[in-house]
């Protein structure tokens, strides 16, 4: 089953990666995409390869109709065609006389993915309609749309459901496509119920009872859409629907990013042009940027902690042979590696970390036993570098140095003291203002800030006080914030550990700290972002 | 291959549903859980009906040991048999004067999962050891466990990889353990690279040759752990190892919810006690809870969106004929179906909630319509009543009260204002201070207290003016507190959840509240916390 083609040689149409994001995927809860969007999300996906873009329902929603109105103006593809999708004409109504199939023409897509019933029970009960008819209005669209020049595509909905109730109904509405001149038909999970064994017995019963080209579409319901959408590929079908992140209603749709990373890395299917595979992880981020939703950190081939190991237990051994430890190189998708700092840390997986960041602790074996204990010691009180690279960076630095093998890293000014105040007043209006009483290159500094909670007043005022004496801090801003209450076991009072996500223009750095007082926590993790910002700033001079 | 048997039939050993939350999915990056989090977790486990529960890793983890030690004392599971997890003897060691296998003998656990290489490039190169000492160690350990009167279960490690490459090696580390007394032969996809179709045939090619009892055990790099795990039910595996919500390292682990829903609901295997499934859904999201992740809300089975339906091309259908758009009925596994945009779902769901709360609302539409108006107006501020039940009945009891259907539901005190000053001096120390101003049984009460933080001294500072007042709160007080930031994608600052666990010598109430400032979204949670108090109290005649 699978297919060697010599790499760099130009895919051709005999396997269809089709992605449909920007239609199927935008039925996930809480996605709305401006045409904007859109046009950027159809512009990645052709960065990546894909065979074809189905870019929305043009005549149903505005939306689509002046996305395909602008495509055809602004959009410059390269690798994908794009794809109308809409429905078969109405029952009763004549085919030229549909308006919704006018727009699709309309659209100018050179591709059209038509869907149609499959199922006896939608036909009669939903479309209150006969087979007889089904037909008919499948055949008569498909027919039109190809006389004026367009391919064809039919997503035969409810498709396995609808062939195991009655097989002899789901075969003819394929029968109907195809005849008319449809080029795929393509088997729809619609409703997800479906698991893979199962699953491939049909796909492969069809393919050899029709000899049509089979394609797949399925639904994550049962947790199974991507061992599907392969086990589909493995029985025969030669197109495959997904989108980006498995985006999509209820459980969602068959991942992209892993559909085309296990055809690719599992059976040797070479399903994007050249160097296709190696953005999946880029691309994947940066649609859920658009989608305005976090990245899953867990999501298979691209997520960031996909191939992060944690266990103490092959620390060292991951040292010496990574590839025994993951199930491909992470590069190959655009990943990389992690090595994760727990309260299971040895020394080798913390000169592994520390090789990971920058920081060489090889030749340094005191440093390296004063990091295990310093990081031992914090993990007790509620510390977790985990999630914190940037901290533990500065743990590690500051090690190396107290053993002469560093420079001291400090924070780029020193506390006297601080206070903050929350006035909840008789009117209603609650308030927060910081105090911060610093020295910074040889001044003593007292600035006030509001802000909209303890922290962010906090965050204000030390800004306040430092940005005019410290100027490459002016582009330095809080971009998350993670509280978690520690609650003890032991009886003693529960601590809070606070996680704080910075950035600048140019990079993004996680520190954390640990305090009884959530305040105090924030006010350690802010201290830490900073300076991390001044280890790395060149403005590392300016300090006093 | 299903199996039927009738409904309300005990569970036997036929099946086993293995968990391994606490130990394997413990890997996950960012969950860091306490001992009393852990028994949590197992009391939640054991009321889903799992039939193995594995705690952890005594001996090599301080927190697994104490957990074990805990659990003998402190957990009175119904279903589960508690499992110590841990490695075979070291090579070259006696197994009697082994520490390790000491301290999984010390855990008491009756039953025992042994890890140990499968793979012959693990066993040279990660163990450095033999194929005949690896076998020798896996024989010796087990064989000891068994004469102390454990059961043991034998995890291979990097199974399918191992067989791959040399078949013969795998399965002399089976039959050694087996041999020696182990009951079930555990294949793990350690690296998580399988393919269902490929996996299923290897599963049952070692159950053709071996003759064992055999388990499977899945990661899910390929987005497959969960098809794999079914594929490997379906080829004649018997026991299947997952974690709540797939946590694990990497992407994960095979998700329990979704396996179980898979053989239930799909192969009609009555793998849990009769009422297990139906808690799916509930005992998910208290997980994530306690691991202070959000719940995936398109998780399969359990998440809140998993069989919400977009309004468009099917709403009308879906109404009628909803089985037609369902994979199963979601009340199977405790899940609702929803319908977004109109409002019907959110009624009928509010009443049900209602009545489950003890507040009736049948008979009062109006109070339905505020109900409705207010969630989804809080909702959409970022509210969530999932885990607040006590701040829901009053948000009903309160809408009920407005159309004249109850009683007026107050807290037991009006604020005029509070303040709360945190410093930390120049002498290094943290001080926080709270003073409220509150109206309470017609008198004006200013109180100020210290605390730890800022929302304990607010809290002591409250009880300060109170309790002399309502001696009913003598006994109530603040058992957890939650805190999530929500960085939503519209764009707006981000807000803080708060979910405040109150308890007296009796019960225990969860209360929320949201707000840019997280002590202000504290004080909301609070109040509710104190009015719900008040509601249950017989002592609600002393308020002013």
């Amino acid at each position: 089953m699978t297919r060697t083609t010599p790499a760099g040689t130009p895919l051709g149409d005999e396997f269809h990666v089709y992605d449909t994001t920007l239609r199927d995927g935008a039925q996930r809860e809480g996605i709305s995409y401006s045409v904007t969007d859109k046009l950027a999300v159809a512009r990645l996906l052709d960065s990546l390869g894909v065979g074809f873009i189905e870019g929305g329902w043009p005549g149903a929603l505005p939306k689509d109709t002046e996305f395909f109105h602008r495509a055809a103006e602004e959009l410059d593809l390269r690798h994908a065609a794009l794809v109308a999708f809409g429905s078969t004409r109405r029952a009763g109504v004549r085919v030229e006389e549909d308006p919704q199939v006018r727009a699709l023409l309309d659209s100018q897509a050179p591709v059209v993915t038509l869907v149609a019933k499959s199922d006896l029970r939608h036909i009669e009960r939903a479309l209150r309609t006969d087979v007889a008819e089904n037909c008919a209005m499948v055949a008569d669209t498909v027919r039109l749309l190809v006389s004026e020049g367009r391919r064809v595509f039919l997503d035969a909905e409810h498709f396995f459901d609808g062939y195991a109730h009655d097989p002899d109904t789901a075969l003819r509405v394929l029968e109907a496509a195809v005849g008319a001149g449809a080029d795929v038909a393509v088997l729809c999970d619609t409703n997800g119920g479906q698991l893979p064994l199962e699953l491939a017995e049909t796909v492969g019963e069809v393919v050899a009872r029709t000899g049509f080209r089979i394609g797949i579409h399925c639904q994550d319901d049962t947790a199974c859409a991507v061992a599907n959408s392969v086990a589909a590929v493995q029985a025969g079908a030669t197109h495959v629907q997904c989108t980006a992140n498995g985006y999509g209603e209820r459980a969602g749709n068959a991942d992209l990013f892993a559909v085309v990373g296990n055809l690719a890395t599992k059976l040797d299917m070479p399903v994007l042009p050249e160097g296709g595979l190696a953005e999946l992880t880029r691309v994947s981020h940066a649609l859920a940027e658009i989608a305005n939703l976090s990245p899953d950190t867990h999501q298979p081939y691209v997520g960031h902690s996909t191939f992060a190991h944690k266990a103490g237990l092959h620390a060292s051994a991951i040292k010496v042979d990574p590839e025994l430890y993951n199930h491909i190189d992470p590069a190959v998708v655009g990943n990389d590696m992690r090595v994760l700092v727990t309260e299971m840390a040895g020394r080798a997986s913390l000169e592994l970390k520390g090789a990971e960041l920058g920081v060489d602790l090889a030749s340094e074996p005191e440093a390296v036993t004063g990091a295990v204990r310093r990081v031992k010691e914090l993990e007790a009180r509620g510390w977790s570098f985990e999630a914190a690279d940037a901290s533990l960076e500065l743990l590690l630095r500051r090690e190396l140095a107290a053993v002469g093998g560093g420079e001291a890293v400090d924070a780029p000014f020193e506390l006297e003291s601080y206070r903050v105040v929350l006035d909840h007043r008789s009117d209603g209006l609650v308030v927060s203002e910081a105090t911060v009483k610093v020295h910074v290159g040889g001044e003593r500094v007292i600035a006030t800030a509001e802000g909209n909670g303890p922290v962010n007043a906090l965050d204000a005022a030390l800004r306040e006080a430092l940005v005019p004496r410290l100027p490459w801090l002016q582009d330095v801003e809080l971009a998350d914030y993670k509280v978690r209450i520690l609650t003890d076991a032991s009886g003693t009072d529960a601590v809070t550990r606070v996680l704080v996500e910075t950035r600048d223009g140019a990079d993004e750095w996680t520190t954390v700290g640990v305090d009884g007082n959530i305040v105090e926590a924030s006010w350690l993790a802010l201290c830490d972002a900073l300076a991390f910002k001044a280890l790395r700033s060149d403005a590392v001079s300016a300090r006093g």
